[in-house]
């Protein structure tokens, strides 16, 4: 927050091919160095798996922590009071608990496993629509400009022929899973994720009662994806779209 | 704030073919009322112009105050805190007073002609982005379903190709334009809003350095027209995109 206020310097990241849109701050680095320090110290024999520097952690370690320190880099560089820092804990393989923080509005996501998700301490639950037309749709760009921006445009395309009440592009991913959990969207998808952006987000999903796959409906892996996730009722309907204009991450 | 917190029952609106997807509450109309009430009582002379019921103002009024009650109804529907109230002030045709409320986060957006641009009492200004690459584009999609949706798409598709750092959809016009002014998006685009959607955050645009005008690049009329909102480094690269994909207003 120090950072956010007084101004941001941004870098390209350089392991992505020097694009001037993936950017990378002292934010995201600090904030991930205090957290990797924190666990290191209270869990000493958990691994830790995340963006930037975090790539360590194995995927089918008994005690895993998936990080992203700074998810919403974009937003946070302009400014933009809308970004996370998100933490899940999987316990063999499994999620145990997930938390997603906007620090620039104070907002909390929390979810463990069969304990439900709650905003702000508040139990919620995913929305109730069982049809796309009164859907509020969240969607997501990766960072590729070619065949997959493409593709992401010709589903936000076909979801309006369903004459839905409309799309939403946020830029914080964790979050936008977080509003499918609170019944903000009905749905949300993306076309390439890594476990840090939705492995809190997840359980969030469904702990709120929704459901959360790949964009072809399959179980999500440890590893880069696309993303669907929904209400449950409209999980289907989602895919139907989603599934035709996915294509391979890059 | 109250409908917001309890629910919130929505009904189409008749007037636009009953489509779903253009919303009406009865926070809208609560809203509008008070508004109207107060404004009537304070300054009897003076004519209103606004969404809903307030069609009645002219635009060459001596005293004209164009108001939006709930700017933002998709999102306040779904509980989405991203919606607003909007209200400018015009005196003989000229912007004078503008403010952009949002009550879920209390965060105020007022500008005053010679006066400047204030978020929550501080003052802002337009970023300095002399370049789209180093931009975040706001846009929005008009409740039009068919061609102006798809020009939307490909002015989208068309951005990206310039390597901007990312498009936004948020929902509310209104706050659109005033993150033009706080820096936030470089730009900002919208093919279709109505006078109550654009009046105050008009004034927030000029009155922290940037410019506006409809996506040809022609000055804003009293009436529905496009919209391109810039930092004013901007505004010809933005133009030069916007006014490809114009669709007339239907």
């Amino acid at each position: 927050m120090r950072h956010f206020r007084d101004g941001v310097e941004m870098r390209d990241k350089s392991f992505s091919g020097g694009k001037s849109y993936d950017l990378v701050s002292d934010a995201d680095l600090e904030s991930e160095k205090a957290i990797a320090e924190f666990l290191h110290s209270a869990h000493p024999g958990h691994e830790l798996l995340g963006e930037e520097s975090l790539a360590g952690g194995s995927a089918d370690a008994e005690h895993l922590w998936v990080i992203d320190p700074l998810d919403g880099t974009n937003n946070f560089a302009h400014r933009l009071p809308h970004f996370a820092v998100s933490i899940a804990y999987y316990f063999r393989g499994q999620a145990v608990v997930g938390v997603v923080l906007n620090p620039a509005r104070d907002e909390w996501f929390t979810a463990t496993a069969g304990g439900g998700a709650f905003h702000d301490g508040r139990r919620v639950e995913v929305c109730d629509a069982a049809v796309l037309d009164k859907s509020l749709i969240g969607c997501g760009f990766y960072y590729d400009r070619g065949a997959m921006m493409r593709g992401t445009l010709a589903a936000i395309e076909e979801f309006f022929t369903h004459d839905i009440h409309g799309v939403r592009r946020m830029g914080t991913a964790s979050i936008d899973l977080c509003y499918v959990g609170c019944g903000h969207f009905s749905g949300f998808f993306e076309y390439s994720l890594s476990p840090w952006d939705f492995a809190a987000g997840r359980l969030f999903v469904e702990e709120a009662g929704g459901r959360i796959t790949d964009a072809t409906g399959s179980p999500l892996p440890m590893a880069k994806t696309s993303i669907v996730a929904s209400n449950g009722k409209l999980h289907e309907a989602m895919i139907a779209i989603t599934s035709k204009h996915t294509v391979e991450s890059t």
